[in-house]
C-alpha cells in the first residue's frame, strides 16, 4: 500500500454552512454562506494553511426536496448556493497549492462543456483540479433540462461510463508539446500533434478537438462516490479518488477491500484509487468541549426539519402530527422490512428514545461517520482506520463552518503532523503531486 | 440622449493575445496568453485602473477554421483559450469594480446551466456581470454537441428569443427579499417568495426554480451583437448593450438610429440600450509612434495567414499559389458580384497594391473600425462620433496585449478624463451603476 509512504490523505468538504442540518443557525456561521464569496475564500485559505490535499464542493442542479415547511427551514438542500465551477474559478485565483475539486453531473451536462471548463480551471490553477463525477440522485433535476423523467439508475451509469471516456478523450486532444508558439517561425501549433476524437457512441457524438491545450495535470483527477454495484464498477474503472460514506470501521474495511480488488481486476494499480471516507469531526481541546460543539448544533435542529429528516430515514412515513417529546408511533407494516427503519426503531426501543432524541441522531451525519473528541482521540481513530485497511484518508465534513474547519486546522492538524501522518508543507504544486498520483499519459502517446 | 449625462462608455475587448492576427508574435505579448491566467489578471487590473466600465470576453465552443496551414499559424481562432465563464470567476476574485462580461451561446448551452452560472458570478462579483448572448457563427460547433448540422440562422434566433425569456424568468425565481435567514425563528426562506417558472415552449422545457438567490443586479446585463435583421430584432428586444462592428461613421450613424428606433418601438427606453462600436486603437504619444505600432504588427503577418484571410475576404477564392509581392490574379467570374470582393479589387487597382499590401489591409481589424494616432486624435474621433449620434461608447479592441491596453490606459484615458468624457473613479459598485442602467424589477413584483 502506498499510504505508509504518503501518509494520510485529507479533503475538506465545504458544504456552505457546514454539513449539519442546523449549521446555518449557528452563531458563528454566516447564514448567507451559500452565496458569500468571502466566506468561501476564507475557508479555502484555512484549508490551505492546514495543507489539506484538496477542498471539495458538492452540487445539485435543482433544489432537493418537496416538503416546503422543512425545505424553507434548511440550508443544505441546494436552495441558495454558488454554482461550483464558477466558484472554483474564484478560489483558484486566491489560493496557491490546495487542490480544488468539484461535483458535476454526467446526466445533465454536455461532455464538451464540462471537459473544457475543467481543463480551463486546471490551467488557471496550475494543475489543482479534480472532478467528482456524479450521475445525479435528485429526480427533479430532469425537469430543468427538458426531460419528463429522471433516467433510470442503470441508464445513468451506462451514460456515465461513455461520458468519462469522451471527456478523457477530449482532454487528450492536444499532445503535451503541441503548442510550439514559435514567434520566429510563426508556427503556433504542430498540426501533427492535434487529435480529433470523433466519438460516436450510444449516448454521445462529440467530434472535438477540445479548444484548449492539454492541462497541467494531463487530466484533472477523477473522483467517484458511487456505492451501488453500478457505482462501484464505475469507480473501479475511472475513480482516482473513491469517496464513500461508511458508518463503521468494519463496513469501511469491507468496502476498502472490495474496491481495491475491483481496481486491481480492472488492471489498474490499487494505490492509484485512493479510498477516502467521509467523517464529521467535532474537535475540542478536551472531549467535553467537543461534546459541547455537538450539543450546540443539536439544540438548533428545528422540530419540523428533524421530523422531516427522520420520516425520510424511516422510509417515507408521516410523522407530522406527532409530539417530538413522545415515543415513535407504531409504523405502517408496509415499511417494516426496511433495514434502516428496523435499526432506528430498535435503537429507540432499546434506549427509550423520544422522536426528538431520534431525529437528533440522524440530523448531523445523515449516514456519514462522526468523530467527537480531543485531537488525540481523532488522530487515534484516523491512525487506527488507516492501519487496519479501512481508508487511505478522510474527507473532513465540518459540521458547521467556519468553526468546524478552524477547529480541525488549529487542533487536529498539529496532532496529525506530530505523528508524521500529514506533511508540514505542500511538497508539490499539483493535486496529483499532493496525492501521489501519476500524470496520465495521453491515449495518443 | 443619456450620453451627455453619463459620458462615454468604455469596454475592453480582451482577445487573449490582442485582436490583430499577428499579435501573438509581438515581442511584448505572451504567446501562451490564451491560457496564461496571470496575463488576464494583469489586463483586468489595468482596465480597472483605467475605469473601463467592463471587460469583454468572446467565445467559441469549437476551433474556428479548417485551413490547417493558416490555423496552425494563428492564435485568434479559439484554438487554445480559457473557457470564459470559469476565467471570469477568477477575474471576479482579483478585481473590485470593473464589469465582467462574457459571451455564451444560446444554441449549444442549456439555459438552466447558463442562468445559474451567470447568477453565481454576479453574486461572486458583487453585481458586475454581463452576458453577451450569441447564437454561434461557427457551424463546427454542432459536431461537439451531438448534432449533424448547425441549425439555420432563423431557427437559432427563434431559439435565442425563447432562451432569453427562460433565462430572465429563472433569474426571477426568488424575490429579492425571499431569503430571510432568520436564525431565531429558523425560517431560511419565505415559500411565498419562491416562483416556479414552469416554462414549456417550442425549444425548451424548464421547470425551475433556479437554485440561487436573485442576483445583486437583479439580472446580469445582457449584451447583443447581432447585425442581421434577426440579430437587430433580438438586440432591440433584449439588448442592454448593443455591440457592433462599423467601419465608417456614416454606417455607425445609420445603425445607431435604426437600433434606437427599434428599441423605442419595442416600448423600451432607448437610453437603456447602449450602442457600443468596436474599435482597434493604436495610440502613441505622437502620430508617428502610433503608426510604428501598426507597422510593428503588420510586419509580423505570416504570408500563409495573410493569404488565407484575404482569400476568405474575397469570397473564398484560392490564392495559395500566388506570389505575395505580385498583383492579384484575375478572380473567377462566379464570385465577381460580391461587394466586398469588388471593394478590395478596386482598391488594389486604384492604389496599385500587391497581394501582401492587400492582406495587410484586412489582417488587423477584420471589419472593425481602426484608429491610429495621438491621444488627442483618438479622443477627437470618439467625441465626434458621440456628438453625431454614431455611438454611446466604444469597445476598445487592443491590437496586441498587453501593449495596446497599457497604451490606451496610459495615454488615451487621461485625455478622455481631461475632457470630462470618462470619470476619474468608479462612482458605483455594479455594472449597472457604471452604465447608468436601472435594476430590473422582477416579473413577479
Amino acid at each position: 500500500m502506498g499510504r505508509e509512504k504518503t501518509g494520510l490523505r485529507l479533503g475538506a468538504f465545504l458544504y456552505p454552512t457546514g454539513y449539519h442540518v442546523a449549521a446555518w443557525r449557528h452563531p458563528d456561521t454566516p447564514a448567507d454562506a451559500g452565496v458569500n464569496f468571502r466566506h468561501f475564500a476564507d475557508l479555502a485559505r484555512t484549508a490551505e494553511r492546514g495543507c489539506f490535499d484538496f477542498l471539495f464542493l458538492a452540487d445539485s442542479v435543482a433544489m432537493r426536496g418537496t416538503d416546503m415547511p422543512a425545505l424553507s427551514r434548511t440550508a443544505v438542500r441546494y436552495v441558495a448556493q454558488f454554482e461550483p465551477l464558477t466558484l472554483i474559478g474564484g478560489l483558484a485565483a486566491l489560493t496557491e497549492r490546495i487542490g480544488l475539486t468539484v461535483s458535476a453531473t454526467t446526466t445533465y451536462t454536455e461532455p464538451f462543456h464540462l471537459a473544457r471548463m475543467l481543463a480551463s480551471l486546471d490551467h488557471m490553477s496550475g494543475g489543482r483540479i479534480g472532478w467528482n463525477l456524479v450521475t445525479s440522485q435528485n429526480p427533479a433535476e430532469a425537469y430543468n433540462f427538458g426531460l419528463e423523467a429522471h433516467p433510470p439508475h442503470g441508464e445513468r451509469y451506462a451514460r456515465a461510463h461513455e461520458y468519462a471516456d469522451v471527456v478523457r478523450g477530449l482532454w487528450d486532444s492536444w499532445d503535451d508539446d503541441a503548442f510550439l508558439r514559435d514567434k520566429r517561425s510563426g508556427l503556433f501549433f504542430d498540426p501533427d500533434k492535434l487529435h480529433v476524437l470523433d466519438h460516436k457512441g450510444p449516448h454521445f457524438s462529440v467530434r472535438g478537438p477540445l479548444n484548449i491545450p492539454r492541462s497541467p495535470q494531463g487530466r484533472p483527477v477523477i473522483i467517484q462516490a458511487g456505492s451501488s454495484e453500478d457505482g462501484r464498477t464505475l469507480a473501479a474503472s475511472v475513480g482516482e479518488i473513491i469517496f464513500t460514506a461508511q458508518d463503521t470501521k468494519a463496513g469501511a474495511q469491507a468496502f476498502y477491500a472490495d474496491m481495491k480488488a475491483r481496481v486491481t481486476a480492472e488492471g489498474r494499480n490499487p494505490d492509484e484509487a485512493i479510498v477516502m471516507v467521509g467523517v464529521l469531526t467535532y474537535a475540542g481541546r478536551t472531549r467535553a468541549e467537543a461534546e459541547d460543539r455537538v450539543e450546540a448544533l443539536q439544540a438548533l435542529v428545528d422540530p419540523i426539519v428533524g421530523l422531516s429528516l427522520l420520516a425520510s430515514e424511516l422510509g417515507g412515513v408521516d410523522l407530522s402530527g406527532c409530539d417530538p417529546d413522545g415515543p415513535l408511533p407504531p409504523l405502517p407494516a408496509s415499511n417494516a422490512g426496511k433495514s434502516r427503519q428496523r435499526l432506528l426503531v430498535e435503537m429507540a426501543e432499546r434506549e427509550d428514545l423520544t422522536i426528538r432524541d431520534l431525529y437528533r441522531r440522524v440530523a448531523g451525519g445523515r449516514g456519514h461517520h462522526q468523530l467527537v473528541g480531543s485531537p488525540e482521540d481523532i488522530a487515534d481513530s484516523f491512525e487506527d482506520w488507516l492501519a487496519d485497511g479501512a481508508a487511505d484518508g478522510f474527507m473532513i465534513m465540518p459540521p458547521a463552518l467556519p468553526q468546524g474547519l478552524d477547529d480541525f486546522v488549529a487542533l487536529v492538524v498539529p496532532e496529525l503532523r506530530r505523528r508524521g501522518l500529514v506533511p508540514d508543507a505542500y511538497r508539490g504544486t499539483t493535486l496529483r503531486d499532493h496525492l501521489g498520483l501519476p500524470t496520465p499519459v495521453s491515449r495518443y502517446a
